[in-house]
């Protein structure tokens, strides 16, 4: 078993915590968070808390789940030396500490209340040698058994592509929930439409899973839309993602 | 059994006629498209097809799956009166023939070759008199459970969310691929967030399920983003979605 004490509890910290408890090669001893967790989440975990450094159990892995500013000065308060420390960031570059540094970063979207299966999350991994990465790998198999070795330039692209494909479309669901809503019509109709447009794109790739308007030039039809928009805060981007629709298909609206 | 036949074979069209061959309460008798079908897709639906108005076989309806600009026209052609006639778009009006007008819209992103479950599809029904409903309805029902009487106004801004959630998530799933390719990474990678991102609003509304940089304010991250895309096309695209995360979130970037 691979002793861990995981670093931040927010909503990353909280399912690498949920996923290592459930790994078979993973012993989580410990989460430290700045401030106390709530009692039910305390529970939930059912692993010693503390807020306290001084507190630090000594273990062989250190997952480092803060937000990217705060890291370097977390990293600092560790009070054992030889280690191996792990950041979960999609941007930072390997940590330059006197301990073994590493990357150990899932590449999901988390929120504390919603469940997940970690056995479908890529882990992308780096270490600053073979030991560490060996340990890391292990780890990160014990979770799920998507693990990828992948480079801190090439992790900061994947970052940028999440941005993409998870940020900024829940944006967009969040624009469509807004317009049915104030036009009384159930959110919940764009649901099917939701999924089989996550779903196509494993059959096809996304130029050719690509419909609409601004695929077709229907320029009559982007123009009503336009006017329907004219109220809210969207034509621009709406207007925008239709021009480089068009772009992306070789053509101009 | 209601006797049906289907002007238009293009991506919805293809789907409307395997729908209705699965359906226990329609008779689909013939599918007219303005260009011979191949004989592969002919044989794949296995009903008759022809490319001319005057061999237009008698029925009780007429779906329209054809371009918005060209439904007036081929309506014209419909050798009979006293017919239901429903058009399959989400943007027009119930048309104004001397038939019994109807609209019979499936809310989905169909492709020709990428295969769907019918049962989950959201059928968005309008017509011109009751008798007129109630056969379309049944039809509907008889594809799917989810049948919903939307009225042109509401079935427009369904169609406008749709562009949001569908065409335009789909547009930024080919941008995540475009920045993986142009880094050696597999786009596969992606795809658990992919589904993840869609399946997580069906527990959490899109505004709770929002997670990145942008709410997090996080410029640093950001810049070095908009950095990552200098080279490509997507840095407006990147700016303009960040700044409406944070406007939606109260916030300003």
């Amino acid at each position: 078993m691979i002793k861990t004490v995981l670093i931040g509890f927010g909503n990353v910290g909280f399912h690498i915590a949920k996923s290592c408890k459930a790994a078979d090669e993973i012993e989580l001893l410990q989460i430290y968070n700045r401030s106390e967790v709530e009692a039910n989440l305390q529970k939930e975990i059912n692993v010693a808390f503390t807020t306290d450094f001084n507190l630090l159990q000594e273990a062989d892995v250190y997952i480092i789940a803060v937000k990217d500013d705060a890291i370097e000065k977390v990293v600092k308060q560790i009070p054992f030396t030889n280690k191996i420390v792990a950041h979960t960031s999609g941007s930072l570059h390997l940590l330059n500490t006197h301990q073994n540094d590493a990357v150990f970063y899932p590449l999901q979207t988390f929120t504390k209340n919603k469940s997940l299966n970690y056995k479908v999350i890529p882990f992308c991994l780096e270490a600053e040698n073979e030991e560490t990465y060996a340990v890391i790998e292990k780890m990160a198999k014990s979770i799920s058994p998507k693990v990828y070795s992948i480079s801190t330039a090439q992790r900061q692209e994947l970052h940028l592509s999440a941005v993409f494909v998870c940020n900024f479309v829940n944006h967009l669901y969040a624009i469509g929930e807004e317009i049915c809503k104030s036009h009384q019509i159930p959110f919940e109709i764009l649901e099917a439409l939701i999924e089989e447009t996550a779903n196509k794109i494993k059959s096809l790739n996304p130029v050719e899973a690509q419909t609409g308007p601004a695929l077709r030039q229907d320029q009559k039809t982007i123009n009503r839309h336009l006017d329907q928009l004219k109220k809210t805060n969207y034509t621009d981007i709406y207007q925008q993602l239709s021009n480089s629709i068009a772009k992306k298909h070789g053509n101009q609206l």
